[in-house]
C-alpha cells in the first residue's frame, strides 16, 4: 500500500527560491533535528507567514525564561489536543517529542490513543483534563476549571501558558486537517 | 445587573511597565481604533508572546499583498468560526468589524447568530461552510471539501489562507474561553 | 450583499383577506410596537392556528397574574433557548426585548452569544442552566435539576413556568428554522 | 418493582376546584377516551394555560378542514419527534395513537424504537426524515430539506403543518421531561 | 403499510441444509420459545459462527452458576444498551424478555423508551447508568464509575459480568443495524 | 512516570489454578506469539467465558475457509473501530498486528490516529467508512451503506463478516474500557 508522499494538498514553491534567512533556518533544522519539519515547508508559499509561525512556535514551545511549564508538559498538551482532534501530523511529530523528552515510548503511545489510561500525577491529570475540555467544548470552560488548575499547583501565569499551548494546537491541527499535511516519515522510527 | 469589568481572569501588569515598543503600539491603536483591544492587553504578562501575536495577527488579517481574500471575507470567517465556538470576545470584536467593513449591520448579526440564514454568493457560502466544518469536525475535512472551494473560484493560495484564518480563530476563541476574556465595551455601539 | 426580504419560505395570503379580529390585532401591534411581528404574519395562512399562537404566547410571556417570573426573566429564557438552537428570528426579536426590558444592551448581546459570560445572580444562573439543559439534552433532566431550581429560590409554580417558556421557544425556534422565518428589520436598531 | 404513580413532580390542585368548562371538558375526555390524559391534568395548576394548550392541541392534531395531513401522519410525526427526544410520556400516548389509527401495532413499536426500519412510502419517509432533522439539528435545515418535501408531494401548506406538528412535540417533550410527566397506564394495553 | 418480511439484508441458506446439531438446536428453540429467534437464523450462512454465537450467548445470559446477576438484570442491561443504540431487533426481543421476567409490561416499555423514568433501586440505577455510559462514551469510563458499582453493592465479579453483557449488546446491536435484522413478529404480542 | 502494571481493575486468579486446556492454550500462545495476550488473562476469572471468547475470536479473526476477508483487512477494521472508540488496549494490540501483517509500520500508525489520511484502495476505503459509521452512529446505517460495500466489490458474505468484525471490536473495546484493560508491553516495540 503506497503511502502519501505529499506535504500538503496545495502546491509549494521550490526551496531554492526561499529567502536567505529561511534557507539558513532550514539548514539549522537539518543540523539539529536531521530534517526540516514539513509543517515549516507547508508555509513556504508565504514566507511572512512562515516567519510568524516560527517565531510564535519557538516562544510557545521552547522558551524557558518566561514559561514555567516543562517542555515535556507542553508536548503532552500538544499530543492530547491533537488526539482530541485526531490530527495525524501533530500526533506523529509531537508523539515523537513526548517519547524523546520522557524517555518513555509507551507514554507517547498512551497520550496519542487515550490520555485517560496514563497514571498521571494530579498536576498533569488536571492539566490534560483542562486542555481536553478547552478543545472539545471550549464554551463550557468556567472559573471552576481554572480553579482546578490552581488547586493542582499551577500559577496564573501557568494557566495562561496552558491555554496558549492548547489553543495553538487547535490552530495547527486545523491547518494540518485543512491542507492534509503529512509528517516527515522519519518521526515514526525515532525514540522507540 | 452589573456587567463584568475584567479583561481576563489572571492578573495583568500595570501598563506603565510595558516596553516602549509596546507602549507605542498601544498608542497607535488608540489613535486608529479609539481603544487598545483587550486581546492585546491580555498578553501583556508576556511581551514576547504579545509581539508574536501582533505580528501573526497583522499579517493574517490585514496584509493585502500576499493574501487575496478581502478583509471583509477574513472577518466573516472570524465571526463564523467564533459562532461555532460561541466565543463572546471574538463575536463582539469581529462582529463589529463585519458591520463596519460591510456597511451592513444586519450581516454582522446574521453571521453571529447563524450564517446559514444569509443570502450569500456561492463563493462566500462555500467558504463559510468549509470553515464551519473545519472548526466543528476537523478530522472529517477531505479533498472533496477543498475541491468545493476550488469549484467556487478559490485558488490554492486562497485555500491556504482560508484554513489559516479559520484555524487562527480556533486559537483565539480558546484563549478567550480559557481566560474568560472580555471585549472592550465600545464595540457594542460601533457601526450599528 | 442584499439581505433576505421574505417572511417565510411558503406563500402567505394578502393581508386584506384576513378576518377582522386579526386585522384589529395587527393594528394594535403597529400601535404598540411599531410593527406586526413577522412571526404573526407567518401564521396568516391558517388563522385558527394564528389565534391559538397569539393566545398561547400572550399568556406565556405577558401574563402577570398567574406567572411570577418577571417579563425580563421570560425573555432571558427565550434568548438562551434560541442561542442553544441558533435561531436567527428569535435571537433578533427576543434579544431586542432583553435589551429593552433590562435597559442593558450588552446583556442582550451576551445572552445571544454565550450566557455563561454574564455575571448572573445565582437565581438567574440556575434558571438559565436549567433551560439550556432542557433544550440540549432533555432526556437527561432529573429531579436534581428541579431541586437546583428550588434551592435557587424558585417555587414549584415557577418551575412549571420555566419549563413552559423554555419548551415553547423550542417550538418557535423550530417553526423559524423549518420555514426560514426572517425577523422584522426594525428590531436590529432598537434599544441599542 | 413499584412504578411511578405521580403525574408530574410539582403539586397539582384537587380536581373539584377546577372551573366548570374544564370539568366538562374532562368529562368529555372520559366519555370519549376512557380517561383524562395526564398531560391535561398537568396543566390544572394554571387553567388559562390549560385552555390554551387544549385549543392549540386540538387544532394542530384533530382539525381536518385546514390541515391536509392525515391524523395518522400527525401522530407518526409526534412519535418520531418523541423518539428523537426519548420522551416517555409522548411515546406511550402517541405510540398508542399510531397503533390505533393504523391498526398496525408493529408500526407503533417501530416508530418508537427506530423509524428507519419501517418500510415507508417515499412521502412518509421524506416527512419523517425532515422532522428528525428539525428536532435534532434545527439550525441545519435548509431549502433543500423543504424541497425534498415538495418533491415527495407535499404542498407548502403541508410543509407549514409538518413544521408545526414537529415543533409542537419538541414543546411537549420538554414539558414532559422538565416535569417528569407520567402517562396514564391505560395506554400500555390499548390497541395491541 | 406492509411491514418488512426479511430476516437480514443478505441471503440466507435454506434451513434443510443446516447441520444436524443446528437443526436439533432450532427444534429445541421452537419447543421452548415457540420460535427460532431470527438472530440465530441470521447466522446460518456460517455455522461455525452460529455455534460460537450460541455458546457465547447462553453462558452470558443464562448461566447461573458463575454469574450472580439475575436473568432480569441481564435483560435490563440488554434493553438499555439497545435503547442507547436505537436497535429495533434487540429492543423487541429483549423488551419482551423484560416484560416476561419481571411480570411488569410497563417496565419493559420504560426501559425501551427512557430508563431514567423508572423508579429503580439504587443498585439497578447504578448498573444502568454504568452501561449507558459504557455504550455512549466508553473512553470516559473511569475508576469512579467502577467504584459507583461497588458502592451500590456489586462485587468485582459482577462488574466483569455487567461489562460483558453491556459490551455484548453493543456487538449484537451493530450486527442488527449492519444487516437490518428484523425480529420475529411473535415478540410484539407476548407478555403484554 | 511509572506506567500501569495491572491487567484489569478486578482481581484475577493465580494462573496455576486454571484448567489444563486453558494452561495448554496459554502455553501455545507463548510459543507462537511470545506472550499470553492480556485480554485472555482478563477472562481467567470465568473460564467458561474465556473458552467462548477464544472460540469466537479465532473463527472471526483467523478462519480462512469461511471468511474471504484477508487477515490484514480484519485487523484494519479492528484498529479503525478501536480508534473511533479510543480503546488503548485494542489500538496497541491490533495496531501491532497491522504493522506486522502489512509490513508497513506507518500504516498501523495512520489507522490508529486517523484512517482518513491513508491512501486506501476504493475497496478498503468503503470498508473502513462503513465500520466507522457502524461504530459511531449505528442506527443511521441504511441500505445505501451496504450497497456502497457491494459497489466496492464485496459479496453479501463479506458484508456479514465486515459487520461481524466491526461489531465484535465494539464489544472488546467496551470490555477494555469497562475494566481498564492494559495491553502486554511487548506490543509497543514489535514490528516497528
Amino acid at each position: 500500500m503506497p503511502q502519501p508522499d505529499h506535504i500538503v494538498r496545495v502546491p509549494l514553491p521550490e526551496q531554492d527560491i526561499l529567502d536567505d534567512d529561511i534557507k539558513k533556518y532550514f539548514a539549522k533544522c537539518v543540523e539539529k533535528l536531521g530534517l526540516v519539519p514539513y509543517v515549516l515547508r507547508a508555509y513556504t508559499g508565504n514566507q511572512a507567514k512562515l516567519r510568524n509561525f516560527i517565531s510564535f512556535y519557538n516562544t510557545l514551545m521552547l522558551d524557558e525564561e518566561t514559561c514555567a511549564l516543562s517542555k515535556l508538559e507542553r508536548e503532552m498538551i500538544a499530543v492530547v489536543v491533537s488526539s482530541a482532534n485526531r490530527c495525524y501530523y501533530c500526533l506523529v511529530a509531537h508523539g515523537q517529542a513526548v517519547r524523546e523528552l520522557s524517555g518513555d515510548p509507551q507514554l507517547g503511545e498512551m497520550l496519542v490513543m487515550n490520555y485517560r489510561v496514563v497514571e498521571l500525577s494530579a498536576r498533569q491529570r488536571a492539566m490534560l483534563d483542562f486542555v481536553w475540555k478547552l478543545t472539545k467544548v471550549p464554551h463550557e470552560i468556567a472559573e471552576a476549571d481554572r480553579q482546578a488548575l490552581r488547586d493542582a499547583g499551577f500559577s496564573d501565569a501557568d494557566i495562561f501558558d496552558i491555554c496558549d499551548v492548547a489553543a495553538f494546537f487547535n490552530y495547527t491541527n486545523r491547518m494540518a486537517h485543512g491542507l492534509d499535511m503529512m509528517p516527515n516519515r522519519e518521526y515514526h522510527a525515532m525514540s522507540r
